[in-house]
């Protein structure tokens, strides 16, 4: 399927994002398990991330920030981005990995704290392309009718996945990796069909499964440190096959995206790639062939937020939108391998 | 919102189901825990609930079954019972408490076993009004024209919880309940915009958050017996907030979903009550004021199916509408408190 014809225009009304604590550099993470200056070299020059943020305090162990915590913070940036009251919300979708619980769900307890009642909140089990699940998902609902004005919500935090107390030298090399590429955060943007002066518009989401006779490159397993301690492993990646795939994976979601779209590749005037590590990013965004485009990256900084991603890259992206400019953003996810983009166009002035 | 005049008409075209194992009676945990027969006779009176399938071999201690196991059968058999080719569906959508994994999602691995490819697939973190929710966004995205035939998937299993060798008789009464009240299984239905001789139309689903100024009802964490042992109590309930609560927030939804129907109580010819336990069933049941109804029930031999619920009551369902039947299913949700229901209705004939 093509970009709808009918339908009604789905705008970015606002983005509000959340931080736990101060950033976390390759330096404090060094000096806090006690690893040699040539392990963070290698850091530095094999993912390139340089810091992010965590909900748990690694000298005390304690969890400085539930996903609920985080996501009030973001939710409510949103609204008052967005300049729209709680009570002016339809339907709330939300997207993570890492849910405070099972039951209830997160969305639900960040809807109760905002102060959102008496509508549909739905949370996506998801991965690294969660939030553009969440934006295609509430594009469709918007577009069809069934609401006016949505908040989206998407983050991870890593905490429960997260051994303070931990001999890092004794870990396998994927845990360490693991441990260095995420960051913990939230994010959330209010989406909506009235038009809203220098908002851009939602041109387009989706997300395909092309896991078929791929085996899974990411697998989170339910137990965290408070009850694993270190006899299991939390998650498991596939690093080889990311490294081959997610390049080549990228440059397909961006081709479909354009075509979809109609759009030619010269007229992206910004792209918003993965956010796997700070090196894969890099080796990404020489795959897209989008010559006249300018990234806009948060991994050196904030690592990989998972089911955040967009929200802080759209946080940078919309104050220096002009009108007329378009910019597309891809994620992909390794999980069972889910490719995904999406494209935003700033209205040309009246 | 009412019920939208304009959209597409969405069918239900197949129903699917599946539960692991033979059932397992009040007499069999009794006798496997060594329960005594007054405690037998308690539960008989006091949850009703006769007997469940169970995922988890309570003699060998081993899962049978897992979610993407018993929702690769549910999926079959619901593209089966609709004559639909597994390339024919668009889009999927999966709710569940208890999914196999964080990452990858059930669906995904569900869809890539069933032979789904190449279409977004998506998977709500939900508790027992999650199957709601999914016919909920299945029945807007079909209306709104994003999709024209979808798969939605529903279910949970108990068996990360489940601790068959426990000491029962040392274990928290509430813990106790949760091992009696549930039972693992999962269904699936497809649905579509295409006309469906002979099959219903799902004219409405809605589901509202009104946890608004109250605790949460349930709360289930992630841990579960492989690595939690006895250490942690894996689910807890308040169940005075739901003996008070879920008869009246039924018949509540109930209103608001015959208001926005413009339905009245005389027209349901069947109702789909909520399955906590086979005797709140019957409790909500004496709230419901639908004098002519006929209930469709399975929670005395199946348990609390918890988001297969309605695809269990739509496979009985079905065969029994006759021209003009109306039908309408209600579910609420303990967690952080969501209502919800859903109507159906069998064309006249021509």
């Amino acid at each position: 399927m093509g970009v709808p014809l009918n339908g009604a225009q789905v705008f970015v009304h606002g983005v509000g994002t959340a931080l736990p604590g101060p950033p976390v550099t390759n330096e404090d993470i060094a000096a806090h398990y006690g690893m040699p200056t040539v392990w963070r070299q290698w850091v530095d020059e094999f993912i390139g991330t340089r810091s992010r943020h965590l909900a748990v305090d690694l000298g005390t162990g304690k969890t400085s920030h539930s996903l609920t915590d985080l996501g009030e913070i973001a939710a409510r940036g949103a609204l008052a981005n967005a300049g729209v009251a709680a009570g002016d919300i339809d339907v709330v979708v939300m997207s993570t990995a890492t849910p405070d619980h099972l039951a209830p769900s997160t969305v639900s307890r960040i809807a109760g704290r905002v102060g959102i009642a008496g509508v549909p909140v739905y949370q996506l089990q998801s991965g690294c392309t969660g939030a553009v699940q969440a934006l295609e998902i509430t594009q469709d609902l918007l577009r069809g009718g069934a609401y006016r004005t949505a908040l989206v919500i998407g983050g991870d935090t890593s905490a429960k996945h997260t051994s303070p107390d931990v001999d890092a030298a004794s870990v396998p090399l994927e845990v360490q990796v693991n441990g260095l590429i995420f960051g913990d955060g939230v994010g959330a943007a209010v989406l909506g069909t009235a038009p809203a002066e220098g908002r851009p518009v939602l041109t387009h989401a989706h997300s395909r499964l092309v896991g078929a006779g791929r085996a899974p490159g990411q697998t989170v397993y339910w137990f965290g440190r408070a009850v694993s301690g270190e006899d299991g492993v939390p998650a498991s990646e596939d690093f080889k096959a990311i490294e081959t795939t997610a390049a080549p994976m990228a440059a397909d979601a961006l081709k479909h995206l354009l075509h979809e779209l109609s759009w030619d590749a010269e007229q992206v005037r910004y792209i918003l790639p993965p956010q796997l590590s700070a090196r894969m990013t890099d080796r990404t965004l020489s795959h897209l062939a989008l010559p006249g485009s300018e990234p806009i990256s948060r991994v050196t900084e904030i690592g990989n937020t998972g089911n955040a991603i967009p929200y802080f890259q759209l946080e940078l992206l919309l104050p220096r939108l002009n009108p007329g400019d378009r910019a597309v953003g891809i994620s992909i996810e390794a999980s069972k391998w889910i490719r995904s983009g999406y494209a935003l166009e700033q209205p040309a002035t009246a």
